[in-house]
C-alpha cells in the first residue's frame, strides 16, 4: 500500500515538505489492517487477568502480510507493471502510465518484499486520573486521548496529548490553589494501543461497562488536537450539538488572518469555511463514526461522545505526513502552528466543554438536534429505499411515527424544564438521569445485523465504510446488501431488515418514553 | 399426563376433597407444556404493535398434543397396560400393578383421546397503576400478581389477586384521606397470561427494560397468597433477605394454634416449621427460580425480586387441587382459610415490604447475605466439581477471589454507611444507586450458555430443572453436561465452561467495584 501524490502532494513534486506540508516522496504511512476493535483475543469481554482468551487462529487477525511503502518506492514497482492500462480514474500523479497487471512488464522481473511485521502479545497501559466532583462524585465527564504513536507522533497523538497534559495541569492547579472542585467528577484518560484498533479504550469500556452506563455523562475525545490550521472539525453525538457550538463561540480565533476579516471566534471561521450544506449559516457537525477511542463509549455504551481537531482545507485526503516518519515536532512547530495558538484553542475548547458538562446544573443536551438528526436520516431512508421497502409490504410507518414521538417528547420535556423547581437536588438529578438515558435508549444489547460487536442503532458506523457515519447503519447496510444480493439471498436479508426495523422502532419509542418520565 | 394419588392423595381414597384438601379422583390439572417465557413470536423483544413476529413454525411451541387427565381416567388406561411390570419407584397408588407398555394388555384394545386444545393468537392485557413517590418519583417499588386463571382460580391467582386489590385499595385510601405519599413510587401490576409462560410480565419487562433497569428498586410478587396454611414460603433474591425476615417478624401469626404454643409472628412459625438446614435457627429463604412473573425482573433485568405464599406441609408435592376444577372459592373459604386470616397475613406482609422498600431512606438490601449465598454456591461447585475442573488445568482461583472481593466490598460499604451524611439527598441517592447496581452487576447481556434468553449469572434457573434454583446455573449446567457427554463432545463444553467462568468472574468483580464507589 502507498499514498499517491495525486492525493497527498497535489501541488507537484517541488512543493512538498519541507517547502510545504504536502507529502514528500520517501514518506511511508504506518497503520493497522486489523478489522474490529479491542484485544482480538477477548471479544465482548475485558482483557483482564481472569479473562478467557480465544485461540489466536480464531481471532480477527489479518492473514495476508501487509506493507506500506513510499510513493517513491511505489513508482519503482508501478512504472514496471505489465497488463492493461488502468482506467482514467485509477491514474495517479506518479510519472508513468498506470497498468493493472497481472505481472510486471518483463517476464523475468520480480518484486521481493521483506516484511518485518512480527506477531507478539504484549501489555498496554491506560493512565487514568480523576478530580472528584463535590456534589455528584458518581457522575463522570470523561476526557480521553491516546498515548501511543506509530513513530514520532508529532500530530497523532502528541498534539492531543499536549493539550491533555496542559488541561490536567490547569485543573489540578485550580483545585489546589482555590479549592475549586467540579459539580461532577472529571476523569482524565490516557489510552494505550489506540493505533492497534483502540485496544486500551475498548477493553476499559468493556471492563467498566456497567459503571459507565450508569454514571457517565459524556466522553470528550481529542485524538489529534491538530492536523491542519484551516478550521475546526468536530464529530459528535447530536446530543452535544449545542454544547459544542456554544463552546466554539467562546474560544478566540487562533488565526490572525481570520480575526482580521472579522471572524473573532473558532466558531465563525468554522461556520464560514465548513458550513453545514443543509443549514449554510451553521457549521458542519459531523456524525461520530469510527476511528478513535470514542467508539466504545458512543457505539457500545451510549455515552454521548465527541472529538474535536483543527484540520486542513481538504486539498489532500488526510494530513499528508500522518503516520509517517515526517510527522515530527518540527512539522508542528515550523509549519502548522508557530507559537502553538491552534493547540491552545483546541485545549481551551476541550477544557471549556469539560467545565460546562461537569458544572451545568441541568445537562446541556440538545434533544431537538437529535430529533432533527433522526428525522433527516429517516427521510433519507424513505427517499432512497422507500419503493424497495414498500415492494415487500414492509411499512416504515411505525419507524417514522416513533421518530416523531421522540421529537414531541423532546419538545414537551424542554417545555416542562422551564417550570421545574431546580432548587431541589433530587429534581435536578431526575431530569439529568432522563437526559442521560436518551443516548442509552439507542443501545441494543443484541447488537447490529452482521455487526454484533456494535450496539448503537443510530450512530454506529456502517460495516461497508467504518470511517463514514451513516445513521441507522444496521438498516442502511442491510438495504445496500439487498440491492447487491442475488435474488435467492434476498429473502433472508429482508427478514433481517424487518427484524432490525422493529428493534430500532422499539428503541426510538423507549427514548421518547424515557423523556416523558412515565414508566409505561 | 395425570397426577397420581401417591403424590396428591396420600391419606387414601376416602380422605380426599371435600373431606380433606387432598386430590379427588376426577380432578384434572391444567397447565402449559410450552418451554420458554413470553410471547413465542417475539423472542427478546416486546410484543408491541410494531414488533417483528417470527413465523409460527420457528416458535418454541410444543409439537406433540398434550392432554391432562384425572387419576380416575388414568386408572382406566393404566390398569389395562401391557408390557413389563414397572420398577418399584414407578408404582403409584392406583389400585393396579403399573406396567410400562408398549401397548395395552390385549392386542385389540385401543385408547382414543379427543384433544380439544386449539391454536389461537389473542390479545392479553396488563393492568398497571401507580402511586407516585413524592421524593423520588423515578424510583419504583413494583408489586405484581397475575390476573388469569386456568379455571376458577380459587388459589391461583385469586388468593393473590384479592390481596393485591385490598392493598391497592388501602394505599389509595391512605393517600386520599391523609395526603400520604411514599418516598418512592409504588407500582401495582396485574399481569395477563401468566399461565402461558408469563406472557404479560415478560413482554412488559422487555418493553420497559431500560426504564426498569435504571429505576426499579425491587419487584414483589404474590402469585398465590395461599396454597396451604402450614407456614410461610418465600423465594427471594438474597438481597432482600433482611427485608423479608424483618417484615415476617412484624406480622401477627394468623394461626391460633401456633400462637397458643408461643409463636406470635409469621416468622416464628416459619422458622420452626421450615428452618434453613444450614442455619437451623433461621427460616429457609428459597432462592428465586422459575415459575411466575418475577422471572423477567430478576433473571433478565437484575431487579431484586421475591415471591411469598402460605404453603402446605409437603405431604403432597404441590397443592392437590392446584389448576383443577376443584380449585374454587369454597376450598379456600371452607378448608384452607376460614375467616381469611392467612390471606390477611400475606397481604399485610406484602404491604409492609412495599412500604419499607418505598419509604426507607437507605434501601434495606442484604449485601452480606448475598456474599454468603455466593460463597456457599462457590464452595458447592469446588467440592462437587473441583477435581474435574482441575483435571483440565482450569483454575477457580479468580472466581473464588472475586466472590471474596465482593464480600470485602460489602463489609466496607456497610461500615462506610455508618458515617455518611444521610441528610444530603444526593448522598442518599448515590448510596442507593450503588445498592441498586449490585443485582444489575450480575446481568450478562450476552445470556447464559445454552439459555441466551436468561441473563442473571447467579440466580437464573437451571436449564435442567427450571423450578429448582441452582446458583450459577450456567456453570453448573455445563459441568453436568460435561459429566454426561461423550468424550468427543467434552472439549467444546470445557471451552463453554471456561468462557462463562471468566464472564461470571468479571461480573462478580463488577459488583464489588460498584460498591467501592470507584470508577476503575
Amino acid at each position: 500500500m502507498y499514498s499517491d501524490p495525486a492525493d497527498y502532494a497535489p501541488a507537484g513534486p517541488d512543493f512538498v515538505y519541507p517547502h510545504s506540508s504536502y507529502m514528500p516522496p520517501s514518506a511511508s504511512p504506518f497503520g493497522t489492517v486489523k478489522l474490529g476493535d479491542g484485544d482480538p483475543l477477548t471479544p465482548f469481554y475485558p482483557a483482564i487477568e481472569s479473562a478467557f482468551r480465544i485461540p489466536e487462529e480464531e481471532a480477527s487477525l489479518p492473514k495476508i502480510p501487509a506493507q506500506s511503502i513510499s510513493y517513491d518506492d511505489a513508482w519503482q514497482i508501478l512504472s514496471r507493471m505489465g497488463g492493461a492500462v488502468a482506467p482514467a480514474s485509477w491514474q495517479g500523479n506518479l510519472n508513468n502510465t498506470y497498468h493493472t497487471g497481472p505481472g510486471l512488464a518483463h517476464p523475468g522481473w520480480k518484486v521481493n518484499v521483506d516484511v518485518n511485521n512480527n506477531n507478539t502479545q504484549t501489555t498496554t497501559y491506560n493512565v487514568v486520573g480523576v478530580i472528584t466532583g463535590h456534589e455528584e462524585p458518581d457522575r463522570y465527564v470523561i476526557l480521553g486521548n491516546h498515548l501511543d504513536a506509530w513513530l514520532f507522533g508529532g500530530l497523532d497523538p502528541n498534539s492531543g496529548t499536549a493539550a491533555m497534559l496542559e488541561l490536567s495541569r490547569v485543573f489540578v492547579h485550580l483545585r489546589n490553589e482555590t479549592g475549586w472542585r467540579p459539580r461532577r467528577s472529571l476523569v482524565f484518560c490516557g489510552w494505550g494501543a489506540e493505533e492497534y484498533m483502540a485496544v486500551g479504550s475498548t477493553e476499559w469500556t468493556q471492563q467498566f461497562a456497567k459503571q459507565l452506563s450508569d454514571r457517565a455523562v459524556a466522553y470528550l475525545n481529542v485524538d489529534m488536537a491538530l492536523e491542519g490550521n484551516y478550521t475546526l472539525r468536530t464529530m459528535s453525538s447530536p446530543l452535544l450539538t449545542d454544547a459544542v457550538f456554544e463552546s466554539a463561540k467562546k474560544i478566540p480565533n487562533p488565526d490572525p488572518a481570520e480575526v482580521m476579516v472579522g471572524r473573532k471566534s473558532v466558531y465563525t471561521t468554522w461556520a464560514a469555511r465548513r458550513p453545514d450544506p443543509l443549514q449554510p449559516d451553521t457549521p458542519l457537525l459531523q456524525a461520530i463514526g469510527s476511528g478513535s477511542d470514542y467508539m466504545g463509549f458512543q457505539h457500545n455504551l451510549g455515552i454521548p461522545s465527541m472529538d474535536i481537531c483543527y484540520t486542513h482545507d481538504n486539498s489532500t485526503i488526510g494530513e499528508p505526513m500522518y503516520h509517517t516518519l515526517y510527522e515530527t515536532f518540527a512539522v508542528v512547530d515550523e509549519i502548522y502552528d508557530k507559537g502553538f495558538h491552534f493547540h491552545s484553542a483546541v485545549a481551551a475548547m476541550w477544557g471549556d466543554l469539560a467545565v460546562v458538562l461537569s458544572e451545568s446544573k441541568v445537562l446541556p443536551f440538545s434533544l431537538v438536534s437529535y430529533a432533527a438528526f433522526i428525522k433527516r436520516a429517516q427521510d433519507h431512508i424513505a427517499q432512497r429505499y422507500g419503493d424497495l421497502i414498500r415492494s415487500q409490504n414492509i411499512t416504515l410507518k411505525y419507524f417514522t411515527d416513533a421518530g416523531q414521538t421522540f421529537n414531541t417528547s423532546a419538545f414537551i420535556f424542554n417545555k416542562a424544564l422551564e417550570s421545574l423547581d431546580l432548587k431541589s437536588p433530587l429534581v435536578v438529578r431526575r431530569v439529568n438521569d432522563q437526559l442521560m438515558m436518551v443516548e442509552r435508549s439507542f443501545i441494543d444489547p443484541r447488537g447490529l445485523p452482521k455487526q454484533p460487536e456494535l450496539n448503537h442503532v443510530i450512530t454506529a458506523p456502517s460495516k461497508n465504510d467504518a470511517y463514514s457515519s451513516t445513521a441507522f447503519a444496521g438498516l442502511v447496510d442491510t438495504l445496500a446488501d439487498i440491492e447487491e444480493a442475488a435474488e435467492e439471498d434476498r429473502q433472508h436479508l429482508w427478514r433481517t431488515f424487518a427484524e432490525h426495523l422493529a428493534a430500532v422502532t422499539h428503541l426510538l419509542e423507549t427514548a421518547a418514553k424515557v423523556l416523558s418520565g412515565d414508566l409505561w
